[in-house]
């Protein structure tokens, strides 16, 4: 899969050396990206151990403090917390490990800030943030295709070297990534609604079940481990990350239990006979549809809002051509379809998105054409 | 797949006929499953369109009202919201549809009562709950194999038949459901905390997206797609399903509510420059690790308390067979194995789970033998 990628023009385009400092999972996972887009890296990490399992999976050479290296890498990469990038970018920039430094670390202003207080040089340095991730840490998690087609956030200021831009875009495109740039500030307030919020609230539905009783957890489903899945992260690491975000994350977490405080009361007025109440709970319920609808899926973009026409098909060779067949004689475009097929039935259902004012027509059409139609429920 | 359970004594236990009333996902999902399993089954709905395309994929033939049966079915499935359970029971035993009847009303205590205050016979019907689901609904969304593993709750009361109680056993298990017993209190605690508040939730965050900017979505990963995909569920069912249980999912909810409160109120400390408050957010994301780790996998069953060593090994036969000969020398039971392997790379990585104590030996042994060895991060 990655090797399809790997061509002529992303081997000459992503740095030609690197510095990875920090080799867990997302330092090791950039370092494997940018060997083969065929780099060569460096490593090093406080904890030796971490730093030669990952030469071991070939992410790179050890960076050893003599000789260090013959002359300044292309980019140095900061892959640890938050709180030590600042420190970690000065005594980089002191060695002069690179010409251009980045860091990946998931929230914008604190390193920021810090490399500011520090006396860092911010023309060199690009702060920036991979989104991407996995509950497991370590290099041992590492993948070489963790940023395929991901956003990876840049948040340049004005002090910002354009030459160091490039460079680190250059290493965004060499682990396929996709280039974003914001203000570190637009970037924790974004990181606060879609990442930082979720994981908390994550954590506070898997509180419950950590006493819960053994019967009551026999009866969980993919729903109470999709929406607690992320709470199985670092808890140290992600005390920092929420601490260094906290006046953001403090702002949507608030919304939010006041939200579900208010659902609460909503069910002790159902409870007490006040049935009415229960609008409220499905304006809630229709702004979270909403809300799920806007995120974008894994092909990208919120799905069109296009009607849907379900039509039983034979599972037999040329059925859905007979079936476009008669919508194109109808003269209605298909904009997408989907088939439902039950292992072991016959039979499967055709779903047929097409314009809105167009599917009544669709509907008739093939109802006239002797198909089996039915508008979902 | 589903044919290789199909064995002849499958066949033999299951009812040999069944209604089901209300053909939506799960009504006609039983169906399909009753049929695979040799029954015959009639289908009914108020929604005309909705019973013809449960026909057209197989589920069963459609229940006409004259002449109606020439003798009871073996049992009839009520499947509908729970607010429209005990009228439709009342009205299917007062036409003696079947011998026996069930529902799968995801709350228990409002159709019991319900049925026992409109004068149901209670002795032929069996509260039951089928712990299977998805964000689609109607009967096209439906598949056979739905219910395959999942638990199946019944809630017989005291009055219940002993022999309804088999009936629907037999159902249960012509689903190829895992049959649960437990009253309906308690099964009403139960969904309260593994669907009805995580369901909830998940709306809580999805509606924070409901008009969040289209940049801050562009950042959204797997983690906030996870966390709010049980919100694109159906608000009217659901608004109904959470008043139906609405005393147990407040207990829960007020708790998960002031808890985020809590936190939101630590972030704002943080703010304020009170560093250490951050150890409060630290002790609610373990509470969340420790309920993670306790809610039961695809597989089923918290993961045991190994400790875990990790190896680099080449991508070539017999590497693993060289691993496992290298610790069973070393006299070293391993529990588990679990392979990573980034894509494109010659090496991977076994994660060896053995017992907390035999660890350090391992990693000695197989250091020793050459291996390169690290424990995770």
């Amino acid at each position: 899969m990655i090797a399809e990628h790997l061509t002529g023009e992303r081997r000459a385009r992503g740095p030609k050396t690197a510095v990875v400092i920090g080799t867990g999972l997302i330092g090791t996972s950039i370092a494997l990206a940018l060997r083969g887009a065929g780099a060569r890296v460096w490593l090093t990490d406080t904890d030796h151990g971490a730093a030669q399992l990952a030469v071991d999976l070939g992410a790179g050479e050890l960076l050893r403090a003599d000789p260090g290296l013959a002359e300044p890498a292309d980019v140095a990469v900061l892959a640890m917390p938050p709180a030590m990038v600042a420190t970690s970018l000065l005594a980089a920039q002191q060695k002069g490990l690179a010409r251009c430094y980045t860091d990946v670390a998931s929230v914008k202003e604190l390193p920021l800030l810090g490399a500011a207080e520090l006396g860092c040089d911010l023309a060199t340095y690009v702060p920036g943030h991979p989104m991407s991730g996995r509950e497991r840490s370590g290099p041992a998690a590492a993948r070489a295709d963790l940023f395929v087609g991901r956003p990876w956030v840049i948040c340049p200021v004005s002090d910002t070297d354009p030459g160091c831009v490039d460079a680190v875009a250059d290493l965004v495109s060499a682990c396929q990534a996709s280039l974003v740039r914001m203000s570190a500030t637009e970037h924790d307030q974004c990181v606060a609604l879609v990442s930082h919020v979720p994981h908390l609230v994550a954590a506070a539905v898997a509180a419950r079940c950590a006493d819960a009783g053994e019967r009551a957890l026999s009866l969980a489903g993919p729903g109470l481990r999709d929406v607690t899945r992320v709470a199985a992260s670092d808890a140290d690491l992600w005390t920092e990350i929420l601490s260094a975000n906290a006046g953001p994350v403090r702002d949507v977490l608030l919304a939010v239990a006041e939200q579900l405080g208010a659902a609460a009361q909503v069910l002790a007025d159902i409870s007490a006979g006040h049935e009415e109440s229960a609008k409220l709970l499905t304006a809630l319920l229709e702004s979270g549809r909403d809300g799920v609808a806007r995120i974008p899926g894994k092909q990208g973009g919120p799905a069109p809002d296009y009607a849907i026409v379900q039509v039983v098909i034979g599972d037999k060779p040329g059925e859905l051509a007979r079936l476009f067949a008669a919508a194109g004689t109808a003269g209605i475009n298909i904009e997408d379809v989907r088939i439902e097929h039950s292992p072991g039935l016959p039979v499967g259902v055709a779903e047929l998105s097409v314009r809105p004012q167009m599917a009544a027509q669709l509907s008739a059409a093939l109802a006239d054409g002797g198909w089996p139609v039915a508008s979902p429920a």
